[in-house]
């Protein structure tokens, strides 16, 4: 456990390809402070975390702690994190891969816990948001792309590998892949058509096959909004997402009989009436009640779900 | 814990239609007794429970073991157990639901873990089969219907309310459902093409489609034996069964990055073939790896797993 002489707080670390979040949290659950920081675009990871130690010293010194006294340290990353703490399929950073744990190592001995940002994102929402006093759960967030995550047993689920909750490969239209294998470099099939990118990309077809012209600033925001105003040609782009969103949760929950489904991420976001109609559709798809609901946190969740990985909450 | 003289013996008990199986081991995973036993027909719960203490009585006093002095007994059922030890959903049973822990609380009054059937054989397969040392085991039955059980983070994963692993519901082909919504009294999508029954069903319509006649008596265990000769009706008949196995295999890999997918149940105990094409079949289906084995303990899976219950290894 490292050197633990004051027990009462922890620091969460949300890192994006833009934006880093920094959260600092007593491991009771109280959020102290919670900043976001425009990440320098630093090339290489040993500058990078140079940057983030000395930000992070400051802000801890706003409240009287120093970094050796904290308990611990949890950080979220947009990628894959073996059980070493090496980093891989991360293409959002400047640094997709690496020993990340070495560098962290060199500013801080006590305990470390990093992992996927989906996964810290669902601790968050489980410690402080939607997911409060739940043990099974099963997080997807649909944005530019799909994220998974779990909460099973009351712990987080992250895999073999660490990569437990790649959603968006799922399979729910074999027929559409035309005998083609997946892609391991692409968007999944479930996220092609699922994910704000894949509305995107289903409303240009939609436009061009009806030769409406001027559509091709038409991305998932304006698809949302017009589904939401009941314009006829929105809905009907959205009917193939919402049903292949809703029979892979209806797949998942026959497989996992999660307790909470929670929707987050841009798509989700938009107002109630994705996460409407996604809980009106589910039922067609699995025998089994599922509550789903949409993720309380927003953007927050990830740091503060660092900081209760770093508080060993949910282990 | 109750009673706990001799820390010695657990006892596994695994229930079917017609058969009922009893292990007794040691905690430390020696089975000392596995016994086969035909199912009387008793039409209530509480008559079934008389006869089985009677027999486990008899069968302990040959190694000289009392029933009050057992660590544990384990029972696995076909269908779904609540945490209270409630069944439900059991339609080979006599009685397909029913407060059972205070049937056997008339017996005995130390640990007893009730649970599904798949869930016990997984176990078994994890304490002295095919999953030894595996921390993240997805178990696949496929015969006349398809179970599902999962070990997660090295622990039994039953789900919310117990019913977790019911893969037979997935949804690999939506088009195929025609907007229908599924039906939980009747065999699941994926159940309805992989499993034996509909390997049989998916035969009778090739044929019929073909014009052969005499084909009314073929089932999955003819169509097996044909493909495994190469006969090129029973590879044709296979294809789609083995393409959507495959496919919501790739998909549960993709969700739970297991590191093991172990297939048990008649057809895939049908000789090497059907794990062979599995194999062969699933990295089209996901960029993640996953190990594929036959399941190792056939029938005896479930007995020696409800023992491993009793004795709370996988918990």
């Amino acid at each position: 456990m490292g050197i633990q002489k004051g027990m009462g707080h922890v620091v969460g670390i949300d890192v994006g390809g833009t934006k880093t979040m920094v959260c600092i949290a007593s491991t009771d659950g109280n959020v102290k402070l919670l900043e976001k920081w425009e990440t320098s675009q630093h090339g290489k990871p040993e500058l990078f975390f140079e940057w983030l130690f000395d930000g992070l010293k400051s802000l801890l010194a706003r409240i009287d702690v120093e970094l050796d006294n904290i308990s611990g340290i949890g950080i979220g990353f947009p990628g894959v994190i073996s059980q070493g703490g090496r980093l891989s399929h991360a293409p959002a950073l400047p640094w997709p891969e690496g020993d990340l744990l070495s560098y962290i190592r060199q500013y801080y001995q006590g305990h470390v816990k990093l992992g996927n940002d989906v996964n810290m994102a669902l601790l968050g929402e489980c410690w402080q948001g939607a997911a409060q006093g739940k043990r099974h759960v099963l997080m997807l967030t649909v944005g530019t792309g799909i994220g998974g995550a779990m909460l099973l047993n009351g712990m987080l689920y992250e895999g073999a590998g660490g990569a437990a909750g790649e959603a968006g490969y799922a399979i729910v239209d074999l027929p559409a892949l035309n005998g083609q294998p997946l892609d391991g470099d692409a968007f999944g099939p479930l996220e092609s058509v699922t994910s704000g990118t894949g509305i995107g990309a289903l409303a240009k077809a939609y436009f061009k096959e009806k030769s409406i012209s001027g559509s091709d600033s038409v991305g998932a925001p304006q698809v949302l909004q017009g589904a939401i105003a009941g314009d006829a040609d929105a809905l009907a782009i959205m009917e193939k997402p919402l049903q292949h969103m809703a029979a892979f949760i209806g797949s998942a929950t026959s497989l996992l009989n999660p307790e909470l489904v929670l929707l987050g991420g841009g798509v989700a976001d938009s107002g109630d009436y994705y996460v409407n109609e996604i809980t009106e559709r589910v039922p067609a798809f699995t025998p089994f009640h599922v509550d789903i609901r949409k993720a309380g946190l927003g953007n927050k969740a990830g740091a503060i779900g660092a900081a209760a990985a770093a508080a060993r909450i949910f282990e």
